[in-house]
């Protein structure tokens, strides 16, 4: 049985725990005020190019975005998020557990464009609504779609003259940013929106997101809120010392790039197949809408998500690839799928 | 330089290092449903000798008390904590930020008796104030002490009497269980109280904490609170594999032991030269006062916590052991304390 | 200028005034513990028939609203709600402030159906998601309908089917069980339903909602969340003292059925011309579909609210009674609508 | 039996009314923009002698600290409060409710001073604490006791160099700024503080109390919290007829001074037969420490609060007057306690 279930399978990788091994008796300060965590956030603001932004490496992407959409909006300012963003369906509600609503606008293919926001925007009249403050988007999004260069540059400038925050969920920003067409590079995307995250956990860490606060009235006492929502690890050093070796090189790009280019062998061997699907995805996570007699006997040896009924006969599915996933793996899975096909 | 400041200042014990390493590739599901998990619910269980309880692997101390409460609490029921708890001084408002008060009282040496928690209850009259509903108390305390079998067995009756939850903070459990004195067991402390946790933070894992919930009715839907605060960590493995190796043998007992011997022979050295403590602890946690001279050379070589000043030539200080302490550091220490006391 | 812009223009009922006045120097205790609290919630309960309920005067009704749902829900747990919900959509996040996410479903005219619920609980399927736990319904709705006895019970059974709080929203109950075509008593009510307020303020009074708890495991302890949320007036008597003026006799059906009425005229009215409703309501809000040239024209000499642009040449507007509406003004509104429609 | 217990045990001044009579069926807008809450703001600022405050009207006292504090506050930041404070003792959790802490100091007969604040400030020092931002005081204090201009002066300094916000609960302002030795004028107090609320509950109104906003960044967005509170009433002409009336001449402060005198006259008659106070107060709020054989036979034909035991035979008792308490009756109280001394 293999897993395309999701990109967080495995552990970590092997340069990752040799670090811990080659650390480990180290003797650091806590809470992340270690050498490892400086170093990572020198790393990561060099690839930025950029010294002007705040860096906090946090356990998790639930944790992160809770922590950093409590600590930007006052009580009555809301989220504008689309319907199928993370934070409005899968985190039990920990944005409304710190107070503030989630207002959702349908989106397209997972993405918000400046029009969504708008009749958001519109609705929201008076003193007795919520107040609409701050745009989360997810890059890639949920549905593997990603935010081309022009598409962010329009969000963020609708953001700016609407006085919006924009905030991005990066849970798969290593998949996003080294996807096929996309053209948005990384300082790029920092100097479009005022906060962000870098997702180590679904690239190759064991645990762990950076977040990366650009605007400058969000940074102040910033750790205070981390610590009250419980994230201030001890032992700051295991977030630290991963970022440091996903960005001491290419490592966290090259991870997110070979988990895309699985993905994408499968999405073409099954586009040969004529299989459609429920969305374009040039990521690592891809949504084929299979018969269902397939599905079934795939399932005798691959595990993966049931995304959603298409009709009677048809499934779409989602299948994630990692960092860690075999070459062959994928060989096999597609020579399977040719089999069932051709054999239907 | 050497840093007895705390206990977390390594990394992990070598065996979940090399647990890690093992396991790696290893698919298994995410949020904690892996079999790590599942097997080390289970060596606790067999070391409590029950089934009846339920338990959860939440990243952190701070993280565990925060989601415990609030899940435990009404909107209007309030947290009894002793003045030097870590819920009321260290934890940036975690508590209050989930909507509960903390009400404190002063205790004696970090513990709370019957006592103190009547003079709570005798203030709190009706519903112009908050109803206390839960005590929280730390074992091995803030400052080191620890709970005699009888002190608890007596809050704990007192509790059930008085329809008062009971839960404990076990950042430093270990410690308290081994510690020299220390005549409670591990299944008794479970069978007095509603919920405790068992630190693996500051007793040898790289991050950790267990949960264990003894009481029925605060079990159900505990899985959502964990997810709503952002603690389900996508690789809930990490924390499983850990409490694995920590308690397929005695290696969570063994370390915690180790570092209060080594606590133990720096406090006979220092009593030997005639020095005074804060509080007596047993623990790995100790409040020498020192004369101030003293404290300035030893700061050349060491790192330890300015606690409190005592009087105009002295102030305690904490001093942390951990289980990655060496033996000859200990040594060095103590001789060259000996020597700065000599040559005053 | 005459305002239908809602039922709540005005002051109170000559007798609630009249009754102030005559009580206005007995000195009572405070906080809802005065005999007129007693004696109004006696009335109540009269009227419904039984002694097994609770009754809280509470000065508003998002208040209510928000005091009664956090009251009742645990820090997971989710709101259910129509899209057109005042919960949703007019109350400023005030649940989201305590919270809970509010989960929304289209309904049908402002109303629920079992239907609408089971879609909301299919998707939400772990503990990823919020746990839906309790269903907010209005009666009368935002948009002037209202539930009949055959749905209430259906809704009612699926609930408790489901394990679902359910909760009305009575800022109009008056309205809806004085409403033409209604068929449920208010007895029926409370048993159909976990909880539930009477209206004041919409029905004559200065100020006030009745909030009547009807489940016995929702009445623990619940003034501790009136104060807590600030809603325990000192002077607890002005509320009690206005509805045990409006429940000594009939006067609030009376009230909510003068309303209804003269909402019954003017719709009677529009009808006659061919004018169409935007939603069919019996009660005393109600949405005619007019030109937008004689929108312009009424607007001359009559405040009300522009509610939904129809088409490029018509509007739905909303008009209000009141209990206070001068049957003249009724009078001279229709003659004026006749005139403008006539002369088109 | 006459009720000393609270000043809130009667309706409202009669001219409120009469106020309400005259002007129950104009039509007014809703939510506090009706022309009676203009006309209040108003005379208020013309009072205050500036037009650069905001001002709204909110139903209760409980209520407008938690709207004004968790609208000011950032979740990380912290109230600090004497230990007698409203908001730390009888508001049954409101502030931590909205997630904020309340830090305390023991302060003086109810009074905080820059020293007592400095030592909370020293005591957290970093993000591991909450952030104390706010300081909570009250004038008249919950002793009764006054701040001088003075003390009000080196406050205000202390907090502005400091970067703390200063709020005043004003549940009795009145009865500070009237009371005997009082020289701070309403001005004054305004230009001092960043907030206060101007109680109108317990000095003649039926409910009601006026939060003044006066530092700018503070002001932005108010209406919104008042909504999410559940504050923002639809009949809002209630809390503002009731300012008009207060504010329109000198009736509030004639109320308060009143009430001050009467208890003034108590207060004279027992220090005349020797007894002793808890506190000096010159406010409406007495604290005279009585034998315990006095106390049972004053409450045969009084109520008041028994407020704690001193030592075996005397117990401190508080007193409250109101400005409905007839002259008659405090003439019948003294003589009364005159009788029962002599006859000791």
């Amino acid at each position: 049985m293999y897993r395309f279930t999701n990109d967080y399978s495995e552990g970590a990788h092997p340069r990752i725990l040799q670090a811990l091994w080659e650390t480990n008796l180290e003797q650091t300060l806590g809470y992340g005020e270690d050498p490892f965590c400086h170093e990572a956030a020198e790393l990561i603001k060099a690839r930025l190019g950029r010294q002007d932004v705040d860096i906090h490496f946090i356990p998790g992407g639930t944790q992160t975005n809770l922590i950093a959409i409590s600590a930007f909006l006052r009580p009555h300012e809301a989220v504008i998020a689309p319907v199928t963003g993370h934070v409005e369906v899968h985190e039990a509600g920990a944005i409304e557990a710190t107070g503030h609503k989630v207002v959702t606008a349908p989106g397209k293919e997972g993405k918000l464009r400046p029009g969504d926001i708008q009749e958001v925007l519109d609705f929201h009249m008076d003193e007795h609504m919520v107040k609409p403050k701050l745009v989360y988007i997810s890059n890639a999004t949920e549905l593997g779609s990603i935010y081309t260069k022009g598409e962010l540059t329009e969000l963020s400038r609708f953001c700016r003259e609407h006085d919006l925050l924009l905030y991005v969920d990066g849970a798969r920003l290593g998949s996003a940013l080294t996807a096929p067409g996309n053209d948005l590079t990384f300082p790029e995307l920092a100097g479009l929106v005022d906060a962000f995250y870098i997702g180590g956990t679904k690239n190759g860490a064991l645990i762990g997101e950076a977040l990366v606060i650009c605007t400058d009235h969000l940074k102040e006492d910033f750790r205070f809120h981390i610590k009250q929502k419980g994230a201030l690890l001890a032992k700051g050093r295991l977030l630290g010392l991963q970022f440091k070796e996903l960005f001491r090189d290419d490592l966290f790009f090259q991870l997110a790039e070979r988990a895309n280019r699985l993905a994408a062998r499968i999405q073409g061997a099954l586009e040969e197949l004529g299989c459609q699907f429920l969305v374009h995805s040039p990521t690592n996570l891809i949504f084929p809408i299979l018969p269902n007699s397939i599905i079934a006997q795939l399932q005798k040896d691959y595990d993966f998500l049931i995304w959603q009924k298409v009709d009677g006969e048809h499934t779409a599915v989602r299948l994630a690839t990692s960092w860690a996933c075999p070459e062959e793996v994928v060989d096999r899975f597609i020579l399977r799928v040719r089999e069932l096909f051709q054999n239907r």
